[in-house]
């Protein structure tokens, strides 16, 4: 099972890498046979390939995080809550998010699922 | 898909329901099927009866429940972070969760997931 201390290095690596817009960075904390779901009930990008095309796609918006909570710490998951801002078609926009992660005893992420919809983004 | 009001009607039932302390009006929440693993990586409860008993089982703490910030919406899901104060062992505490929410078309939950860990338990 991962620690407490993986899942904590891999959040703040996550907001970590949309700072420093790499998406090399990013796909690197996944493992290789990964899930990505963004938002939940949208088309899971499954393996490195995609979820890199998946990130390089989110940066390109200049996508920020900043964790608005607590991490929560359940068996092989972490979730949190946080705020990405972003430029959405020109105008200044955040979204409220929860992700959850499932890592594996690595400490990569297996399985990443993003709650949010179009009633948790605001123009800024 | 369920609608975004059925979303915030459920959340906001099951706010309620702790505050009542009835067992039965939270096991009315759910479809007859549903599953609830709370906290996930422990065993699912599964239908109606065992659900009741767990809800039974967690409001003989006296547990009472905070909404933390605001639903988020995607697909069939909502999430949501929340506290739980309650009374563990004698000594007054607060639980930081967050839950995810699946709903059938009829806003009946078919499955819950409770995101919280010992680290996020603290005594007040």
């Amino acid at each position: 099972m991962p620690t407490t201390k993986q899942k904590h290095t891999v959040v703040h690596a996550y907001v970590a890498v949309f700072e420093a817009g790499s998406a090399d960075a990013a796909a690197a904390l996944f493992a290789d046979n990964a899930t990505v779901e963004d938002p939940v009930g949208t088309p899971i990008k499954r393996g490195r390939d995609e979820i890199h095309a998946f990130y390089a796609a989110s940066m390109a918006t200049g996508a920020k995080l900043e964790l608005t909570g607590d991490l929560l710490f359940a068996g092989d998951y972490v979730a949190f809550p946080f705020n990405v801002k972003l430029s959405w078609g020109g105008q200044d926009s955040v979204i409220e998010v929860i992700d959850t992660f499932k890592l594996d005893d690595d400490g990569k992420i297996i399985e990443m699922r993003a709650f949010w919809g179009p009633e948790n983004m605001k123009a800024v």
